[in-house]
């Protein structure tokens, strides 16, 4: 309450970077001080609507004492190396998802987060979705006896441009990532994972070597099992559903209505279909309830912020996805 | 675009006058300049909260070249003479329903307002909700052939305290207004009304002679029936429903979901209520689009705000329905 | 279960007799023994389909010794009669509703079957709907606290031919009075009466003096407002639904889906109609349970049809309906 | 309709048997003749519900001029034999799936058939349901666009007992079988299958080395994936969803709700579970039209009846599931 907003050096002002410097405008919690991007218009344009001083050197935020904290929101690429100056620099860092599309940078990285001791937390923002989180806890508290089986359906509008999936590392690990981590959000101990891809529609994927869709099946340790329904288009729009299954009943989280409006005739009830646009509308909540659990995290309190090891094993889960898909093989896992 | 933000004298600093300090606030094409309330300290924090100067005399709102526009939030009882005031400064004026419980000052002003050339929009938020408007633009385009019944369900989620329902106009000119505007949202010209009221639960009707719980039935001139259900509580909360049939098929307007999740069990499926908590949640989009059509009636733009022949129609349909509840006959009402 | 199946006489052979004949055949504890209609023909196919002997002559099924129980599923005009016959034969009896269209008639009636101690039943077959029944019940049981507000949506697929709204008695003693019976069903005891009707489409309805579309609204003994929204007409398909709404919630019925199938595209999500054609499809189990319970009652055990009395009730609700459209004026009844 | 019924000789009286035996005897096309059973109480019973001659010997079915047609209901070991015999008989038989669970059994008997010229059934009576019916041929039509991805999820009220388990052949082949089929129903040429099974609840299937929780995943030769998501228990009841995905929408099939009234209250909405009891309730209706359409095919006319091909195909998936479950490999199917 009476504490002084974290200040908070924003890297990279695309999309994504845009929904944090909004949030960390509004959250009376953060300040935006230093905004960088390469691309310094994008920088300055963010600073002015959002606060703070713009730049185009992302090494400016890891000076001495210029921010608190720091959110990377640049290109995959660019991750592995900001993190690295982030730990090195003892500042607080929340990176979005993925960590590297490289595993052995992600695990090069790992003995040097662990051991510098500086909270390093991932932007897997669906866990702060509130209908989800809500029924991951339902989940643990019992309700519906043990998880047997978790049905993920996760559907994008429309394919990514063909520039973008040729860069993207493949479905498995661009966007079933995220599904992934959900997975572990309810079932956090995966051990076995199997995949299936297809290329159904989308000429970048064909080109690519990628899939536009694909299922993917994990089994837990517990022995519950996993499905996720992948599709890189949806006419219906953003499809983002869970059905939490097990001994006592079950809990879904279905897609939100778009309108209160239905039509009722003589041949057919209509309403407009269920879906929000996509990902930016329908979880604006859960990115600003990410950033909160951030600045948690970065004052050393309690936190719900997954960590760079979630980081890391949603991309394990995502390659071995990718080798199950490619060889048609059962991959086993060890995420720990 | 380029237009300069329309200076705007808010009086009232009330539940719904905080909710247009915010959306002037919020729109770029209104700042608030002048806030007045005899309540100086409500003033003081609204115009820190939102901009603009504080003032304890609303009179100071009508000082010349004070502001370009006035909001009236003040309680119900200084609305005819606040209204007075504007339109006797040249300034547009959005007041809050209902213009007076007395429907004889209502007539006394409305040749003030006619002569005058200042527009003057009464505060039927409902009218702006996304919801409403789209099934009353799909009736006017014929999509359930001719309009023959409209029911609206109107309950709130508890009554008033007492001393509230002491002073309120009784129930079918303080809560049921909105109704009657509604029904006129669809059915411009009502003809004839009927009513029944009755106390099932709350004290303070009783003790003043008012009502909790009434429908009221109207005739427009076209035959068809509108009924409007009320009830001063909700266990459920807040349900605001509307149901426009034709002879096509019908338009149904269902409550908000508050909860994406739902359980399903051995004994049921379960699911949070389908409602949200008051009308400041139910109806903040509509709070916000009046704003926005009131700055273009106040820039001489076409616009959707209802005039103060509703607001008097409104009034007139209550004071029908009032009657008809007490003395249990149809009551014919004329509206031109 | 060792009884004997009571052996039924069954008077007229149109589209309700033919289901009571069914329903009498497919019960164990039922035989169709006669089957009685000027029109001897229907008698015939009926009693050839369903069994039992067929005759022209309805007094055929009074004679001593012919049969156990009576239904009566004769025009209207033949109620009065026959049902003083089977009092006078001491047979137990079930008649269609209404009891006549001439309340003058059913009070002369009514102590003739008062005094005999023959048991007069009424045919409101909804009462025997498990849905309706089922929220009967539970509002019974208090589940949502004190009944506050009844709202009855009931709906024809389609006006009837205009020479049998000319002879109907109006739309409220022909159709209304179902939803009158429903009310009583869950508030016996009423005890004012609003009701405006008004002609929408139907052509039938404006040469008879008829309504087509009307709302009836009653005031029970307790204070609880219902609230009747009768179409002669709806393009969706029979539409009958009720929402019992009390202090700690609200049961709804909705009408049953006709699919389960939904489509879900880019601009709508579509599903057939929830509605079953007409009344003798959604109410066939309702029909069934009337003739089981009917058959309670003329063994003499605890048995949930409608009496007499229930059937006068009703009547008398109508008229007081079609009065108050009528006149304007709200009516006071006396059901005891 | 002016052909004399088929005369139908019933072998086997479990509770398939009964529901062949109600429905023979209630459609007018087709007449109980025969009524076999080794149990022969079990015969004598159902001839005497259902019309016909009970007999302990099946032979006495194929016996020549016996009857037109038979229904094999018989447990699984005495299908190949029996189907054989038929066939050596001339008489066109409908036999419940699956056909063994010896894929080398059913190889050995598939020459005799397809030499035969005498129409072979196969039992997949949920191809005659009408929901899933409408959404394949919905999906034939191209009403979704290409058919992208099939996700079916099928689940059991309550795990069978565990001596059953033992002879069932496994979840794949018993339970699985159906939903292979049902796949097939929309995508006949599978191509590929994965599938993964565990054990979560119980004890029958753990002692049996069987799972009681499994996901299947097949590619159709097209590229489409289904998803089968099977659990050998539901606490909501039984469990029968499909979902049809293509590049225009999607197609749902939803479980039939078991109540029309619904709760409303300060915490939850309830309704009862949207479930029938299981497969003898939820598919009545596609037990009536399997037969319907196995007397077309009797009688050689135009039949939609699975063929023994089609039985086979569902043990040649349902084998391939086990062995990829087994062995955790895709593995790769010919169904020519």
């Amino acid at each position: 309450m009476a504490q002084a907003p974290l200040r908070i050096g924003l890297i990279g002002t695309g999309r994504i970077g845009q929904v944090h410097a909004t949030n960390i405008a509004a959250d009376p919690g953060s300040e935006l001080t230093l905004v960088a991007d390469p691309f310094v218009d994008g920088a300055t344009a963010t600073a002015a609507r959002c606060g703070g001083t713009a730049t185009g050197d992302p090494a400016d935020v890891f000076r001495p004492g210029a921010v608190d904290a720091v959110i990377i929101a640049s290109p995959t690429p660019t991750h592995v190396d900001l993190i690295a100056a982030a730990v090195e620099a003892g500042l607080p860092v929340l990176c979005e998802k993925p960590i590297d599309l490289d595993i052995a940078r992600v695990e090069a990285l790992r003995p040097v987060v662990a051991g510098a001791g500086v909270p390093v937390a991932i932007g897997f923002n669906r866990r702060f979705d509130a209908h989800f989180l809500a029924a991951r806890d339902r989940v643990a508290a019992g309700e519906i006896g043990d998880l047997e089986q978790l049905t993920i359906v996760s559907r994008d509008p429309a394919a990514p441009p063909a520039e973008y999936v040729g860069v993207s590392g493949g479905i498995f690990r661009d966007m079933t990532i995220h599904d992934l981590d959900m997975a572990r959000f309810f079932l956090p101990d995966i051990a076995e994972v199997s995949a299936v891809g297809t290329v159904m529609f989308d000429a970048g994927a064909r080109e690519h070597g990628d899939a536009d869709t694909a299922v993917t099946t994990l089994r837990a340790s517990t022995g519950a099992i996993v499905t996720i329904v992948n599709s890189r288009h949806s006419a219906v729009g953003y499809d983002q559903r869970i059905e939490a299954f097990g001994g006592k009943g079950m809990l879904q989280v279905a897609n939100a209505p778009s309108s209160l409006v239905s039509f009722s005739g003589a041949q057919s009830v209509e309403a407009k279909p269920p879906y929000q646009e996509f990902f930016l509308e329908r979880y604006s909540q859960a990115y600003a309830s990410e950033l909160a659990e951030f600045l948690k995290l970065a004052r050393g309190e309690e936190s719900a912020s997954p960590t760079f090891d979630d980081g890391r094993a949603a991309l394990l889960l995502a390659d071995a996805a990718q080798r199950s898909a490619d060889e048609g093989a059962r991959v086993r896992v060890d995420l720990t």
